[in-house]
């Protein structure tokens, strides 16, 4: 964990705090099942939820001593109670415990980042709708090719993370389960209904089919979801990094008051939270590998997962919030530059719209090859000479009034569909 | 691709012949809803399909020569054209073509692996099924933990193939969109009711939003995926390997006739192939960090992702293929030696009862203290002594009746839930 | 493999036609090391050289027969072969032949990789020579930074390419070694000599220890150095798709002269090259998990790296192969554009200079705070209202004459130490 | 950074304080090789030492306030300086101070793995010779194949982590580079005498050529050699699991005395710290891929390697330290139980001595095909009946004396190359 990528309320989910009272949490939700299936008697679970202890030191103290976390755990919950002790931890083993505590903060986890994920949306919803109609060029492989509207830029990431946000949900779903199974997973102590009892009392579903633990394939989904959706904010970064570089200049990330002026180089804003971001989507990219390969545990299971987990859950969720929030602070701050954005559209001076004056001519009855011919031959001349390219038409192509010229030389023309791309997502 | 491991029919299905086809289908939807919505002549679109022409050494000539693959593919197809080659890629951007093929193979691919897939899960509900009953010792750590019965070990496996399967479905309807958008996807020279129409002729969606390609999220994801099932295969393949070592020996991959017997050394039958599905599994795993790198393409795309898809999707579909192919095969044709497992289930002499004496005696009164001492010292001393645990117990252990004895001692106790746990996959 | 990324001499060193030459080369050094060793008759190497038969067809149809490679191997290698045969495969395990041929493979692939990159090297020196002087702008966070020379870029490409050079040197050496030790690596059925005197005839060194098969470590190490030099070219490729974006246009990579003019948009000149590079760094990287994984091996083996190997290996070493050939076609065609990169560098009206302004005046005695503040006062006013720095300096900062400013304005003072930084790779 | 997994010494390595002592280390270096080069005035380095500070505290408040690490850094350093605060931090950009700094935290890390991994190569060393003549069954595919030596197996380790040993000098000395060349790396206001002199007291080397920061290929090989030490340890840890299983139980791994019966199950001793090594070894895996998509910064450096170096350079170095430790720790105290590794060599009844068999009968003056046809034969009956092998051989072989079958059986002939093999490792 890197004390920097962590926020609230993210961080305090993986305290070691968090992690207890999530234990806590399953324990009681199974003695309230064995108690409603009168397996153990009436009014053990509410004494022992009174009576049970939370103390980090203690717990740590315990640790040390018993050099086991689930036996320290329960030597700590129950030093306040009394009879109702002997039926804590009733009939369950160390798993049943730990991995479904750790359903809990997967599916905490998702909350946060989906609740993140969804003001990430309203931002890019406002700033796709702010510039529907700011026109810029399209590059494709990093050159100009067509005119198109900054909105629609945005839009296809708010798209992106529309998909993600449904993809998150899922993983939520598939990490939303916990089991209460017994050491091998065939119920050998505790009956399948105490199990179905408390997971549904703790907001979660019983994993049909349990070996020692939950399979690995549920965690590894929802891993690869994570580091899915961090791709998605690293192309926003990497949108962004382009658009301000010196030459371009026609979006910049936001600058703190402080940091605007403390350099003698006013030019000198660089995107670096951008560019953090792009450095973090490699971090969660790394994460999948360790989890596909976690997936492959031996028999009813081992625990060579485990070590790994502790380093990529709380990483991954961790690191992925992180992203998330900036890029939502981002995307609220961003500086457009529409006029910029206007002036790089002419820096090659009006070749951009070389394709319609060829679609006009054959429009026009010219066939294709010979409009192809003459426009190439034009185009060239303009990139030669740096002459203006509607100009060249103009003076050599008689047949084409002037109307007909600003319509083809209007780059609002090709914004002609963005309502009714936007119209796709409205309404949601 | 590596030819051994490439099968009919996910090896027909990437040949460039194949390829073209696509594309020639693409153009055709095409020219199709340009004709139904009264944009080209009626009629028109029929002449080309009836005179289109695939011919793989001509395209391949084409190419040489333009050194362009779409306008080779457009030259070869139209050669017998006659007014209708007017209207053949009318409106259209090399991508809208090349993109939306793309789709269509990546959605047969995934027909061809949930087919797979689908008769894998057959067996292994056979196989489950017939070791419903099957004692056999359950291990955590590869140490001897509880007995259980190896049809749960299978319906652990056939339930990850379930959610697998699922997964896929999912998979499979993240990449069933195409985009018939133009240069950079604001539909300049094309109407987006030709896309509708279009897309829908070829049981695709339009992705409502695309840059001049389909967002890379989708592809990751579908890679994703399959990299999970195929993690669930090594899951299954590390099982038998481990069950078919000397000292195991409970179960048996399949050997040919011919196999057999080739060596001088009958025990030398090696679980080849389970190593083998172990080895696919790390290549399968190794596309996924490549199609996250994929999505990060450049405004409104850039070309990078392309040559390293030339190798992700022929080569994870075909492997995953030929892995669920295999796993199939592995699972109908599975040796198992119900009775080494009941020898290795006692090989520890009854230790593993060890927790259900414990139990028992503090079901009679004992406290847990107390139980928990006299177990632990008759099950050191067994330990040590190789005594048999049920004989140390019955001498030591009074006021247990032979009865009783049997009960704790009894591995079909663990098999109580069985029933139950298979339930809740019935009726599927 | 994908074809197109394949090319000569690497391809036809991955040919099953050459894999069985090393096998036979393998088998003949091994009968010479016998036969030197009195251990078997004289001359009968000599027999088995000349009667030695290699057969594709043949080999197939074995193959298909005893669906043993080796065996099927040995049955072709021999069949024209007398009694010599007797000797052929004497005391040999297959993976003594197989893993001892690898090596010859990796070898021969590092010898093409060397070769390649010396040529490359080679470019790379004339380029940044022929630009040692060449001002352009230095870009940190993409943003102008100072001025400094373009074969400075070029020549920091290739102080890594040494570097890579270096690392494959020794990678190379890592792959260099053999094992004919038997089944377990005990030396069973073959003495250490033969081992040793075989394969210094075929140019290897023996492991001093081995398992069934060489370790995977050294395997490993290979295709991690090919990986980063893959991202060596990455870092290059994208630099160049950098320069050559519409706004920036300081380089171009290569186009046929077909390729040229064949679109009606002449400044459509894309960098694809470049793009499909940056793609293929990717599938470069991706062979490093899988390589790493392989290391880990059941005992004295297991064969699960092997299906693995079928893909990798070829394919990292054909992958870089064409990498390295197309960058130096790359760096050997590469047009640069001296005016754009002075044009660029004034982008900012000389705001790239402040910071020599802010030295100067320290210099000249005025306090560091107020030096700054002054300078970043005239920054800013010629950050907002577009006025040339220079002038402004001139304006407002009396006391500096105008020798002095024609100093500090001058960019070629920040490549006083050009020489200096080239020295260091002459006479290499 | 997982504070379980983090120990002494390197665990303090990465602490802010240590870090800032590292950069005040580089500053106070410069600025002995200004005042030794006569640019500065004389005395001003030995002040600047006596009045540095470092005060964790005031550096974090002062980092609040400017929200810049470096200036940060500088406004502590020099906080009781006088006039010799002036030349403090002199022509220097950030980078100057702080990749250098990290290339001595990298070094450093680098000693302390390196006498972790001799410790460890140590312990290799005395288990291989302690078991240099113990036999034990040498297994391919998890299925026995030819008896060995157990030395030879910890040999086989030793030997890897040589490999290792020599890799990591080799990545020590590539990350043993530092550079003090201004903002892109052009000595634009810091002359080169300056970096070499610093450097070569901070007892680094200057890289011939630098952009802002060292090429991140550097470290990119040198978190690839930490993953491949640890794909060591992998190994070593796998065979520990393997061995442990119940049915194999050659080895195990060291129990705390607390750890021992602290179950009531005594042989469920589990090999934890094993199954935690192989997981860790996944994390280290992990690090690579960001690493190397690291090297491809844009221009002359972006900064989005720096947030993924805060994880990864940390994670590395402190799990790879832990995992070396522990692995030492578990081979000081590997418990091995030489009578189960005969009485296991024993369970296929002798049929792992066929292959010796039918090579005698062949030196006996049996064809070969003959004597394949008998050796298998009773092969196959041996496994069939459980029927001793040996036996069946006397019985069935009349021409095979005593002595002779006595020596086929003998496992110890497979020994016999076993010293020439170790003193292959003697005298390093």
């Amino acid at each position: 964990m890197v004390e920097r990528y962590a926020l609230s309320p993210m961080k305090e989910l993986w305290s070691v705090q968090a992690s207890l009272r999530r234990w806590l949490s399953v324990e009681l939700a199974v003695m309230e099942a064995y108690e409603q299936l009168g397996l153990i008697p009436l009014g053990v679970s509410e004494k022992a939820r009174k009576n049970a202890m939370i103390d980090l030191s203690l717990f740590e103290s315990y640790e040390r001593e018993t050099d086991h976390e689930v036996i320290a755990f329960i030597k700590m919950a129950t030093k306040n109670m009394q009879d109702e002790a002997r039926y804590f931890h009733y009939g369950l083993t160390s798993s049943d415990v730990i991995d479904t505590a750790l359903s809990l903060a997967l599916v905490e986890s998702s909350d946060i980042l989906l609740e993140a994920l969804s003001k990430l949306l309203k931002s890019l919803w406002v700033l796709a709708n702010r510039h529907r109609y700011t026109v810029t060029i399209g590059r494709t492989h990093g050159v100009h090719a067509e005119p198109t509207s900054f909105g629609l830029k945005v839009l296809n990431w708010y798209a992106e993370m529309k998909r993600n946000q449904e993809r998150l949900r899922i993983a939520r779903e598939q990490v939303r389960v916990g089991k209460i199974s017994g050491a091998v997973g065939n119920y050998a102590n505790v009956p399948p209904e105490v199990e179905e009892l408390a997971l549904t009392k703790l907001g979660l579903k019983p994993t049909p089919i349990s070996s020692q633990v939950v399979g690995r394939d549920h965690h590894a989904f929802f891993v690869m979801v994570l580091a899915l959706t961090a791709s998605g904010v690293e192309r926003i970064a990497t949108e962004v990094r382009h658009l301000q570089r010196t030459e371009v200049l026609e979006a910049q990330e936001p600058f703190k008051e402080g940091q605007k002026g403390s350099s003698a180089m006013p030019h000198k804003q660089n995107p670096i939270l951008c560019e953090r971001l792009c450095g973090l989507a490699r971090i969660m990219r790394s994460f999948v590998s360790t989890s596909l390969e976690n997936n492959n545990l031996w028999h009813e299971r081992d625990i060579s997962h485990s070590s790994a987990e502790r380093y990529i859950f709380p990483d991954a969720t961790q690191t992925l919030h992180y992203m998330l929030v900036k890029t939502n602070h981002l995307i609220e701050n961003l500086t457009v530059y529409e006029d910029r954005m206007l002036k790089n559209l002419n820096l090659t001076r009006g070749l951009v719209y070389s394709e319609k004056v060829m679609l006009k001519l054959v429009e026009k009855g010219m066939s294709r090859s010979e409009a192809y011919d003459l426009v190439q031959s034009l185009a060239l001349r303009c990139w030669k000479t740096q002459e203006d390219f509607k100009t060249l038409v103009a003076q050599n192509v008689p047949f084409l009034n002037e109307e007909e010229l600003e319509s083809i030389f209007d780059p609002t023309q090709f914004l002609k569909q963005v309502d009714r791309i936007f119209s796709r997502f409205e309404g949601e």
